[in-house]
């Protein structure tokens, strides 16, 4: 795959035209690109992601834009954290080659008309709840794809939806991109990574826990021998209700690929949730392998 | 744009896969791509595309895809017509260099779920009468040119409505191809090149000439002074409906990218017709320029 010579310093890019022609340049030269569509804010979680493209790539780009169209109207696009200065650092301590962050308009420039939309699997789950995300990340994605034009893209399984609707829009639309899912990242006290934490107060901190807790128990659980479905929503909903400033949105026990709810906990099973937590709603997820 | 060395024969490939690394490959010697998709039964407007590839680009592929997406229910779908031996002979006589024809089940294996749409421009004219139609193609043209990763596509003036849309995705999808605009080819008598006028018979084939010449008769009378949409298109209509077997779908004033209607023919002006003629839906389009 060429020789590895990294470049030094961070190239920042906003220009799409100039990202594609490094782009390009990149791929004459045999190099290969991996890619970390992010909306900054760089936690642990993305970073892991950047390191894995730099063990496997020849160039890392970051791209770090806040997409509009994957907000609802009643969402916090608007209060979404931005720390442009402190990601670029991250980025450059880290040793990642390009961040690409486009402004809006240079990405949905005025008369844009088109999207994109994976039928069948954004209809559950966060689709249930955020009816205009899956539309917005899907077109967002191949946009980003169009232009950073990587051979490796990396995900974290924390979105674990996003990741299966990114895997079908690659695989339909006859992409050259090798989507690479890359396990969710903890703090130590087991709560996920994520840019919404750091809204949380001390007690609603400590009330998130019970997300990553409530799922542990379930694979405990289910361990044990328990096979309903509806005993572990049940054992996770108490869980959560439990602590204060908790508000569930959904707990899901499903088919991990079709996301069609199961009610024996037979085969490969995703358990995922999404709850809100004070400010922030935060979302988790973990597979019970077929057993 | 490297050293032009044709290849003799025509290149029969339908797999994928194999597409794609013949486009990878070209491109990889930097020999340049146009791109001619068609659903097949070539005629002589789809020839004009390929010599137009012929003349500018190193290596020609034509698809053929009856692409069944861009079909309604109670379209012509199961009776387009099909005649892949002569349409290979025509494209080996001109001297294309790749057919490309995927089956439906390689184009859309079971479980595909993706689509494209682009807004605001897909709602009139054939929009308004095929509504599955803009979603379908602009779906299936975005897969062939991932697929076949062209350098420059060629699509005919005759749909002008599709090659709007088209524009409209590869430039809000930021791809890289650039699209090629043919102006419409015509039979001797004006009759618009169409793989369905084969299914007129003689007299549906004179009344199919209304189309093209009420299009000449609303640019005599604007160029004679008349600027009222309305008095153009009742004129259009008249015209048409004094042949037997016509059944007018729409009759359109309009502008020429946006679609809204005109009620006054100032600035750049698209007519539209769409009309039945028999067994066919016929369309065809005239551009008056700025005057």
């Amino acid at each position: 795959m060429g020789i590895k010579i990294k470049s030094r310093t961070l190239r920042e890019i906003s220009s799409i035209s100039e990202m594609k022609d490094i782009s390009q340049s990149l791929r004459k030269q045999n190099l290969t690109i991996g890619f970390v569509p992010t909306m900054g804010c760089l936690h642990a979680g993305h970073l892991n992601l950047v390191k894995r493209s730099l063990e496997t790539c020849d160039r890392t780009v970051v791209s770090i834009f806040i997409n509009p169209t994957q907000f609802g109207s009643n969402e916090d696009l608007d209060t979404y954290p931005r720390q442009l200065e402190s990601d670029i650092e991250k980025l450059e301590t880290i040793g990642a080659d390009i961040l690409f962050h486009p402004t809006k308009e240079e990405m949905y420039p005025p008369g844009y008309k088109t999207s994109v939309e994976v039928q069948n699997i954004t209809e559950q789950l966060c689709g249930k709840s955020r009816p205009d995300l899956f539309d917005g990340v899907s077109t967002v994605v191949l946009k980003l794809f169009n232009i950073v034009r990587p051979h490796n893209a990396y995900f974290g399984e924390k979105d674990w939806q996003q990741l299966a609707v990114i895997e079908t829009l690659v695989e339909d639309l006859n992409l050259d991109v090798a989507i690479i899912r890359v396990p969710i990242v903890r703090e130590a006290d087991g709560l996920a990574m994520s840019s919404r934490n750091r809204y949380l107060s001390p007690q609603e901190r400590q009330s998130a826990l019970s997300l990553s807790r409530s799922l542990q128990q379930a694979r405990d659980n289910i361990r044990r021998g328990t096979t309903s479905a509806k005993a572990i929503s049940d054992s996770i909903r108490q869980c959560l209700s439990e602590q204060e400033g908790t508000e569930i949105d959904y707990i899901s026990v499903c088919d991990p690929e079709s996301f069609k709810e199961k009610e024996q906990i037979r085969g490969r099973t995703l358990i995922a949730l999404a709850v809100k937590v004070g400010p922030s709603r935060l979302i988790d997820n973990c597979i019970i392998e077929e057993f």
